[in-house]
């Protein structure tokens, strides 16, 4: 069993209350690859430049993922985004954005990555997404990220790749931005007429909502005093969310696997945040993600003890 | 054992995109009274004008509610309020608001009111908050809520009564302008070494959060696919909260006692969104907000299935 992410591999600069780094490794593939490989094989599919260092690839292959698919492309230059957080680290500004080898990147995965059982479609170009998808026809579980602007500039190819995926992962305004639908469950129910089986809405400070036929599951974001920097909060818990699903195969308590997924993807990008980029997750061991999803679970249990409600009124009056 | 509320009975006019009621009954004490009365013995503390007839009083007198320290204040007219909402039911404007004889309401608890268990300080002026705090000597839980107005303009005052409650149940965004930290986590803290034990954050369509001293605990919002009219949700909220609270005297397993308090609070808050004003609450049966009581737990469940995680890197590299 093998998992496959194509996206982004960059350099961030990034500024928050806490610091700042002129220059840290990150990236969609980067983040997800980090925390999914602590559940299965990680092949990581995208685009560096020759200023890509061994450094960053040894990063890059933490805990066993395969780096042979990162594709250095000669004379170009890594993905770099640059921004800045405001002092509730809610909002950011983007300050710079330079595509550079990932103006052309063309996916080109190897057999190992075609055969994967697992894929996940990073925030890319979802004409790319559905290339790739169509590489991939053994994966018994397709996820895929985006975000609103190729809900804006590429909504006929995002809805085509949607209806060919098991899972999307989505902000929750970029859930409503796409479905036109202001509210949640509503915008989510018309994800899963499209083709998708499972939608994750991710809500950012306040946590992760997840919704399937089966129903609806809901999960805090894990309670921290000091988040330093959320860059790749939202990949880091798809490679938590994703890297769990991939770990059981069986279709069997499916509802029981997603909602331990969303555990595990809340337990690992609430780590991502405490350091910037990908200190924390890089650093990480098992035993640390562990606790945290017991904590999750202890955070969220209520065990309900019903007491004697009074009735209706007898009669209903002045309405 | 009985619950006393002091705050605001009103007249609301309000749009939302399912429509539009030009008089409806509301106001902080009415919400919180309707959710409270399935719990406990309710006497609300509020000022009236010569407008409010019997058939509201009636609907105030819901589930065995005491009506008698409502003071109808001859000549004047009930405080009225008239708002908007955006179309996604999380913005509102206020287009017009009148105190009428809420300006110069000076609360006067009968010895009943004044005996009462628990008390609920809804969103009125601190120092008022403060008065009829004092006259409730006995009461053994007593809960604030207050608002951003207060928090601009009297300052001190909402301070010293916060110091003389059990339970602050506010809005997310006013416990972080109330304490000046942008973290949930460190507002809460913060005002627990006000003096509260017990503090809840209202988070809106994301749910509430419970932070006391023995940790965390947070609850999403009832997953609805229509909101009518959110107006009153966060009183309906604090109604079934306090109530549940009311009626668990031990201050033993306080903790579990207040996870499902947040339970009922938020189930109640769900059925007052669903129609206009008191409408749903006030035709409420006791089996329904049960059962939704018992669908929240089903939401926010798992149980941990554990899997063998990939080690921590052998050395750390690069950064």
């Amino acid at each position: 069993m093998s998992i496959t992410v194509v996206g982004s591999i960059a350099f961030d600069a990034v500024e928050t209350p806490f610091g700042r780094r002129e220059r840290m490794l990150g990236g969609a593939a980067t983040h997800f690859a980090l925390a999914a490989s602590f559940f299965d094989r990680v092949n990581v599919v995208g685009p560096v430049g020759d200023d890509f260092g061994d450094a960053e690839m040894a990063i890059l292959g933490t805990r066993g993922s395969g780096v042979d698919d990162v594709e250095r492309v000669s004379g170009g230059r890594t993905f770099f985004w640059r921004g800045r957080y405001g002092s509730d680290l809610n909002s950011r500004e983007t300050l710079d954005t330079r595509l550079n080898v990932f103006e052309s990147f063309q996916p080109k995965l190897s057999q190992e990555s075609q055969e994967c059982d697992v894929l996940f479609l990073a925030n890319i170009q979802p004409a790319l997404q559905l290339e790739v998808r169509e590489q991939c026809r053994r994966a018994r579980f397709v996820a895929l990220d985006s975000m609103n602007l190729w809900i804006d500039i590429a909504r006929d190819a995002l809805l085509e790749v949607i209806a060919r995926v098991d899972c999307l992962i989505l902000n929750d305004e970029e859930l409503r931005q796409l479905t036109g639908k202001p509210n949640l469950v509503s915008a989510a129910r018309q994800v899963l007429g499209w083709g998708p089986r499972v939608i994750v809405a991710k809500q950012g400070e306040y946590g992760a909502a997840l919704i399937t036929d089966a129903g609806f599951f809901a999960l805090p974001a894990y309670p921290l005093e000091t988040v330093v920097d959320p860059t790749g909060a939202g990949d880091t818990f798809a490679g938590g969310f994703v890297g769990y699903v991939a770990r059981h195969p069986a279709a069997t308590a499916m509802d029981r696997v997603l909602r331990n997924a969303m555990a595990y993807g809340t337990a690992l990008a609430s780590f991502n945040v405490e350091q910037f980029g990908t200190e924390a997750v890089h650093a990480l061991d098992a035993a640390a993600v562990r606790s945290r999803v017991e904590e999750l679970a202890r955070f969220t249990r209520f065990d309900h003890d019903a007491v004697e409600l009074a009735g209706a009124p007898a009669s209903v009056v002045g309405e």
